[in-house]
């Protein structure tokens, strides 16, 4: 199979424009990094466009491996040299390997949840932090969740720290950026489903439902008043020891795991 | 009561010192930054040595009542200039407070595990992500754990990113820095502990035990296969969804309160 040339000075200039939040929402791309980021991608059906690769890491097995993968995929293939890696690159080491995708992302009619069966659907009220937004992203799929909704005040979805932060897994689950978490529930409520707030006071069982939406909010504040009252009910994790809260990437964890095990 | 005086210049100098970490462990002092965090200190009786304000900050009611409680506490209180708060402090924003405290951490022989009532003790085993060490010690401390060993390859303790992940709750629960996992599994299963590791292939329950150790591992490499081979049982959370794995700090959510629900 031939060797992938050389990234061109002008494609290596639009690829850099990616770093840029509202070029990225209009062009619908964004940059992932790093070789297990991208082999999830390639694995899990992403649109990957462009892989680019360091000559050195083209070199070895595991860069043949995941050139040839992407390859099948119809991802171009391009080499940069390492000192283009980090000007791409979010991190210190971005080991090799930066690719162009689709940005991932869906409408909540996308979702998988108007037939008969069960469905699980997580929405995020103003949870601003990267890492958290990333981290629930990787936990509901992992949990089996149809959707993620990401409501006002959100860490944005195509940023490089969200992106990694769900470790691939961005691409197994359908995430609604920018969703309007008022209009989605009372949209929910009417296909069927129960719809259960992360706010003190709540209990720590759930009530048996085919289709739930679980809200949780931020740390500081908490699920905004109003989704709270549209609510049909209320989850809070007791505490046994000490201290103010949980992290909320934990918090979703637990109410799902939780979640899982009462349908068990 | 007077106002607080300007810290010295000799005194910033040897404050600025703690931001290396030879220093702070040989000092035995670290730093802490945030009204939140300084606060909770206060609160958890952890023994503040000095709190420095910006003169913005103390003219606040929110900055006199802070002032207040740690003059109660026998902190010694100064003023900084603004500028010289970001050179103290490890976040964009340390609204206003940075505060010397002593180095919280404890030996094994002190946790309060000896007696014949249930223990819960955590044990890290490789995890190096700051904010995954603090955020476990903050949900170990809801969680009710007795302590957290943090053995080899751990994020070091004192470290601005795993204190400030904590939340304040480094201050409610005894941690063991550098701890010898392997002497300690057997030392605490001589106490009559029940050794559980995190690892691929053991199961979601619990046996009921009044006395439990939990070892969690890295998230590329598991718990060393010398901690899991003493251990008396395995603990896996089930896949309901995709991808390859959970962050480490959802995985011991996830676990503690597993636990608790079993215990209850």
């Amino acid at each position: 199979m031939s060797e992938p040339g050389p990234l061109s000075a002008v494609k290596f200039k639009s690829v850099r424009l990616l770093l840029n939040k509202k070029y990225r929402l209009k062009e619908g791309r964004c940059l992932i990094e790093g070789r297990r980021f991208v082999s999830e991608a390639l694995r899990a059906g992403a649109t990957v466009e462009m892989v680019m690769v360091t000559v050195d890491f083209a070199a070895q097995n595991e860069g043949k491996d995941l050139i040839g993968v992407a390859r099948l995929a119809g991802a171009e293939i391009r080499t940069i040299n390492p000192s283009q890696l980090p000007v791409l690159s979010d991190t210190v080491t971005a080991q090799g390997v930066v690719a162009v995708v689709r940005l991932p992302g869906a409408a909540l009619e996308d979702l998988p949840v108007r037939g008969p069966g069960p469905s699980l659907v997580i929405a995020l009220d103003g949870v601003s932090d990267p890492g958290n937004v990333g981290t629930i992203i990787r936990t509901g799929a992992w949990f089996g969740a149809d959707g993620i909704l990401l409501g006002a005040g959100c860490a944005e979805l195509s940023s490089p720290k969200v992106l990694r932060s769900t470790m691939g897994a961005v691409f197994h689950v359908p995430v609604v950026a920018g969703a309007d978490l008022p209009d989605a529930v009372r949209r929910l409520k009417r296909d069927g489903f129960r719809i259960i707030a992360a706010a003190a006071g709540g209990v720590d069982t759930f009530a048996g439902a085919t289709k739930s939406l679980m809200i949780f909010g931020s740390e500081a504040h908490g699920v905004s008043a109003e989704l709270v009252s549209m609510a049909d009910a209320r989850y809070w994790i007791p505490k046994y020891g000490a201290g103010e809260s949980l992290n909320v990437s934990v918090a979703a964890g637990v109410a799902l795991s939780r979640f899982r095990a009462g349908q068990g």
